[in-house]
């Protein structure tokens, strides 16, 4: 290879000059609770299973894959519910690839998108890889958004995709279905509204898929990264009026979700019941955290997601530096002054815990 | 969902209006030669061993994949040789999600990228959907590709990107190492050379993996569906200088391709004797093929891939349509009058034979 040849060598696109590749550090950490992962992994049963079902598809690898992945898509229908089926529904290897067909196909040059932060950073992120331009509107003060001002912001801007993201991704915030509505209502274009943490939120909050009926060109993405324990099967799917997923086949590449990745999501889908309890969990130890910072006296945001955004602190880096120097990586996003942490299992949140009050030194103050 | 409601009442890109999806029919017959698929299946021995893997991936799931695929990285390099490192070799979901991201980085609004057709369909779908602008130059009555008319196109038309596909598909002619290697030479932006059926060249066929010391903006890509006998795994890799993987970087879904799709194609590579002995029986039946239909007075293109250009047909439908009648399923695609017929095994390929004598009556003319 030649020597001193580098990427500012390469014609690259100008406007991805400077950038830097998305991620979180992988760090090697004792208490990794900074990816929004789910702590519980795959049962021996649940193991086993996927074993088997590679096993069974291994015979056929050799040929190309179901290009429309019928079956796994009726199966993710019937897990949705609200009537839905196979063809309203469409997979693909994770929510980014769908979140990037959606963008590929209602986005683009002369187009825009726009999002509420602070949000889901991928959002940003794939409207530009896609050429498409990005209209950033800011939450209240509580996170949520302003009905009022996305109205506003809509007839002004006319974009052409609105991304609500519910539960809210760092800050853990819900939509009341009435703000959805509203935006669908007004939004001349697509309206899509990330879900990727729905299973973990509270009891009585309710999720777009009720809207779907009343909004042909309303999109909601989900993904088995989180609730079903699989972020590292790349499974993410959305359901939608059969005409978006008719829509978007003109744009995904032939045969982009493996025949393995079919057979292992489809089989994480026959074990609904047991991956749901885990969320259960994940849930009350939620709440406890919540309640446990804020009797603590720490800023808290309501969570909906197996994540909790909380602060506020003048260095929030120093604060991220002394938990990982206790061998806790949680994730330094959100505004200013505040960290999120996600829930993992009760011993990680008892080390959580312990590090934040070492590393404030909030213990004292309290007397505990 | 509302009824009456259909593709044309989405806001979908103007650019993609009236397109259909691209894919061959996926039909349920006797003989499937359409598709360029490898017909020997994973041995028992393979799929107990992928079986193995993914029970061993399996109580990681929950968590991120490496989003590097370090490990993998550094099969693909040792497997291709030519004193490659992980660190020059990049892998994705199939080859098409490997161009898709050379086009998303080295492509876009305002660049273009030129290809010599007929090619590979998905090079100018890619292209289009990534909003770059196509080139198409013709290939010679050979199939091939004239130096001079290359480096004069090349010269008026600057491309961004060339492809240079070999052997090529649907045509299965290779390039001498000189065309490449002088294209590379004119071509002010990155070059690809799409080697997605190398190892089916014959004996003395070089690849432009030889090249790539030479070359920084070269990339040669590959995939695991053809040899490998993988396209239901879905795994495509390129080999460049490691600031071409750099610049990628800035393009790629982070955690695109899945731990279990790692430990697949890892798995495979284990194997790679195994089914690299089942190339070898398609390279020869491949040469039989070309003399037979030689024999029979069809015209036939080289072939250095696991299928065959032949005809000419003044109604190459209808021998399609005759052969699919006879359960026979071939590829109805390349320049007009022409036919593309997938290696099989010697059974399904005796079957072809047998069909295309009965549909062209070319039997009784030889007196066979």
């Amino acid at each position: 290879m030649s020597g001193g040849f580098g990427l500012h060598d390469l014609p690259i696109r100008d406007d991805l000059r400077g950038q830097s590749p998305y991620g979180a550090p992988q760090l090697d950490v004792a208490v990794a609770l900074n990816t929004n992962e789910n702590p519980y992994p795959p049962s021996d049963r649940l193991a086993a299973a996927l074993a088997r079902g590679v096993a069974g598809a291994a015979s056929g690898l050799n040929r190309y894959p179901d290009r429309d992945a019928t079956r796994l898509r009726a199966g993710l229908a019937h897990y949705l519910g609200h009537g839905l089926e196979a063809r309203s529904v469409w997979a693909a290897n994770g929510s980014n690839e769908i979140l990037q067909q959606i963008l590929q196909v209602f986005g683009g040059p002369g187009r825009k998108a726009m999002g509420f932060e602070p949000s889901y950073s991928m959002h940003p992120i794939i409207t530009r890889v896609t050429n498409t331009g990005w209209v950033s509107i800011e939450r209240t003060r509580e996170f949520g958004i302003d009905v009022e001002a996305a109205r506003i912001a809509i007839a002004v801007q006319s974009p052409d995709i609105v991304f609500l993201t519910s539960p809210n991704n760092p800050t853990g915030t819900a939509l009341p279905l009435e703000v959805i509505e509203q935006v669908a209502r007004v939004a001349p274009g697509m309206v899509v509204v990330d879900e990727a943490y729905a299973e973990f939120r509270r009891e009585g909050t309710p999720s777009a898929l009720s809207l779907l009926p009343s909004f042909p060109r309303l999109i909601v993405t989900r993904t088995m990264s989180k609730a079903f324990a699989m972020a590292g099967a790349r499974l993410g799917y959305l359901a939608a009026h059969p005409a978006v997923i008719d829509a978007l086949q003109l744009v995904r590449l032939p045969y982009h979700l493996s025949a393995v990745s079919q057979v292992v999501a489809g089989t994480a889908l026959d074990f609904t019941d047991e991956l749901l309890g885990h969320v259960k969990r994940l849930r009350e130890e939620r709440d406890a955290l919540v309640a446990w910072l804020r009797d603590y006296g720490f800023a808290v945001a309501d969570s909906d997601a197996n994540f909790v955004l909380f602060g506020t602190f003048p260095d929030r880096h120093a604060v991220w530096q002394g938990l990982l120097d206790q061998g806790v990586l949680i994730r330094e996003t959100g505004p200013p002054g505040w960290l999120r942490v996600t829930i993992g299992t009760p011993e990680e949140m008892s080390a959580f815990r312990h590090a934040l009050l070492h590393v404030t030194g909030r213990a004292d103050r309290h007397g505990r």
